[in-house]
């Protein structure tokens, strides 16, 4: 180790060097801005920027909704209890807000069991306790559960493969893996896609052949045998995901031999009913009839607290007007924060909006969602122009004290998906998601898992790229030939 | 880079010579070895334990407890069938079997649920629901449950200071944090010690005071929102754990204002039940009166499998005769494969062991257990004279190529503690437990928590320094005088 000392002191020098002369090259690089973005603004940009990283208001949003209100699955008492104090709350902030009529499903959990009662090797009078917890939307099983032999389908094509004759009156499991290794290496989407497809497709799939229940292996990751729910398809059958662990110990039995289950679902599907998204205008100086919009999704599946998904993206978005009240900033086009109302079991509450607003879709200058939970932001994934993207870039810049300069074309929200693919330019919050789906639909989706410096750096964020949509001279072109 | 290249070449030559120097040194170690480990016998272990890496034989016995057979709490019929699968499977290895009579408590649990059905900021008609699960011993609640306003205590002292007055009748939190940073660290041990006083005596101590009801947060890491079970002092009235996520919520909307709870527990005390220790010998071939003991406990907590906890010791126990059998190795001394029963509810299967051999204890020449889980092994802790530890070291040498080789003072394991008291040599496998105390008495300590390479390497552990106590030519000293 001595001997190799002075050389290496000579080489980190030389590194040193190039370092500094890398630095002046990057300290350069603003004097290459495209026009378009003033330094007046930026000043302001970085202004929200810093008075978001100091603030707890977004937090103490996110702690109401999910300590004092709960879980808020559409159709619930929670679900409106967050919707009227989101509007009470934008109002208190002096914000024009309405309430959007959304119809949306009401389907309510109800016992939720099972076990094994036939398997190999058993021994006389035991049976096996399964984890498990229903999709939404899953049928009832009879009154005192229904029983059946169990099989296996790692895919659709061993489905297929199996057949009506195997099928029918059995109960069907699901075994599409989670990929775990992807989701920890931050592709969790990449993964959850993958394996969300049974959770949509296999209770209908199932059902065709005539299945008495669908299980399907929860989608999503960790080891700590939760349920991960989320909507399925409603096939008219039970349908249930089985934790991890518990998909396993079905392989493992049904490989040795015939493996029966008792299998009770109470859940009730009750009709419709009215709900609300909620719109909150920060209306704009200039031009007052252009919007951005800021947003998450205020509904949240109901097992656990609706933390991460979506009390964080909602608690963000609110706080993107406070701190323009806050700053006294007013952008020239006004930001509309937005709260949908259902996304997780049908996007309702976007697709009525996008059926109100169609003919007022083109003075939407841009709509950005958070729906990726609240980890540490990487900046901006959506659709958008390319032409946009040098400018785009250029405002992530002002981020890039928190490391949120991403800028990419990809998925920006389920909720403003759709508006992008229309020519509005839309955007997603990319947060670091490598812990995401251990969490998501879970019970454990609870306001510990949101870091508060981590929920500061969101709402600095969307409050950047949010301003400044709304107040550049001239909005981003639009989104449509981006791709 | 290339410019050092060289230079770091001759370094990695020097570095080189000098590691090929100390590997000389170490070689030439055995030279100095204390007597009383001959070669033949580190051959013998040096076999063992290259066995025991190949084999899968523990990982097969520790499906089948957990998979086949499942949750095994005492006085269950899983227990029982646990109790004929080992005798069986030991008897059919060719030891002598023999089940020792064992009375055990016959705790049941049943319906568990809780929700807040009032708490500050509550909107009309909405509750939060609470996760939480009986600790073992626990009373039931009357009939449709029990409401009272939540009381939290964060020790003992503050239960003290709030006294009767403010105790009685209410529901007593006690949120005593786990320490889960001292746990990541490898000192799960400790942190578990300091948390689960509150879960032994917090029940009666809440109970002196007229409380209706007592709660703990959950002694264990991990944040997924799992309630860690186990004994509680049978105190009367209905305990339960809640998880590390509901105590942060009670706690922070007690901090608001009132909270009252709605809970339902139904767990029966039933009369004790008769149930056994499994005690299997390979008899020693020159002092078959001479008795070393390998173990782990057969019951388990009744929410998940108990596979870390402890089919895993349960099983490397077993393949240590199991091993002796496949080599044709016969230890001069027997080896006792035991199985206790009860360890978590009362400890009783080893305490009547110790009462049915009070009189030969003094032919108790070692006693081993493991259940510390089935991590990675680094070594062993135990009650040993340290007049002992030289030649100690020189038997955990043996497990360097696994990285085994601690042997220190400490604990030994529950079952197997108060023999060390009394004069046994006694000793416990010491896993790696960084994440032990993540699945600990949680539903998710299951057979995917076992890592099949790592039980396997706790299974050489066990079998060399099990059969090196029953195979050196002079036993090891007593233990009494080690502290």
């Amino acid at each position: 180790m001595a001997l190799i000392k002075p050389l290496l002191r000579s080489s980190l020098l030389a590194a040193g060097v190039l370092l500094l002369l890398a630095l002046r090259v990057a300290a350069q690089t603003p004097a290459q801005q495209p026009p378009g973005l003033r330094p007046e603004l930026i000043t302001k940009l970085a202004t929200l920027r810093d008075a978001a990283l100091t603030s707890d208001y977004a937090w103490r949003q996110a702690a109401h909704l999910t300590e004092n209100i709960g879980p808020r699955l559409a159709g619930s008492r929670q679900a409106d209890a967050a919707v009227v104090y989101v509007a009470e709350e934008l109002r208190r902030l002096g914000l024009e807000v309405r309430l959007q009529e959304v119809t949306v499903p009401h389907w309510v959990r109800g016992e939720e069991k099972a076990e094994l009662t036939v398997y190999p090797r058993q021994a006389t009078g035991t049976t096996q306790k399964i984890v498990l917890t229903a999709l939404g939307n899953s049928a009832a099983t009879p009154d005192g559960g229904l029983t059946g032999d169990v099989i296996v389908a790692n895919n659709f094509d061993e489905l297929t493969a199996l057949g009506r004759d195997k099928i029918a009156g059995r109960i069907v499991l699901f075994n599409e893996k989670f990929d775990k290794r992807m989701a920890a290496a931050g592709r969790g989407t990449a993964a959850y896609g993958e394996a969300v497809v049974y959770r949509g497709r296999g209770p209908r799939e199932a059902a065709a052949l005539g299945a008495a229940a669908v299980l399907v292996r929860s989608a999503g990751g960790a080891d700590f045998r939760l349920p991960h729910t989320g909507a399925g398809a409603a096939a008219g059958i039970p349908s249930a995901a089985v934790t991890a662990e518990d998909a396993e110990l079905i392989a493992h039995l049904t490989q040795q031999g015939r493996v029966v289950m008792h299998l009770v679902l109470t859940p009730q599907s009750l009709p419709d009913a009215v709900s609300h998204n909620v719109i909150a205008d920060l209306k704009g100086s200039e031009h007052p009839e252009q919007i951005v919009i800021v947003s998450g999704h205020l509904d949240s599946w109901d097992l656990g607290t609706g933390a991460i998904d979506d009390a964080a993206g909602v608690a963000i978005a609110m706080q993107v007007a406070q701190l323009c009240k806050q700053l006294g900033l007013a952008p020239r086009r006004t930001i509309r924060v937005v709260a949908w109302m259902n996304e997780e079991n049908g996007v309702s509450g976007s697709r009525r909006y996008a059926a109100e607003f169609e003919g007022a879709l083109s003075n939407h200058v841009g709509a950005i969602e958070s729906d990726l939970g609240a980890g540490h932001p990487l900046g901006f994934t959506g659709i958008f122009n390319s032409s946009a993207t040098a400018l785009l870039v250029q405002i992530a810049r002002v981020l890039s004290p928190i490391g949120a300069t991403l800028i990419d074309a990809g998925g920006a929200g389920a909720d403003v998906n759709a508006m992008g693919r229309r020519g509005v330019p839309a955007f997603g919050l990319m947060q670091d998601q490598r812990t995401y789906f251990n969490y998501h639909h879970t019970a454990a989706d609870t306001l510990d898992k949101i870091a508060p410096h981590e929920l500061a750096e969101n709402a600095a964020a969307m409050a950047v790229l949010g301003f400044a949509l709304a107040d550049m001279p001239q909005p981003l072109p639009r989104s449509i030939d981006s791709r």
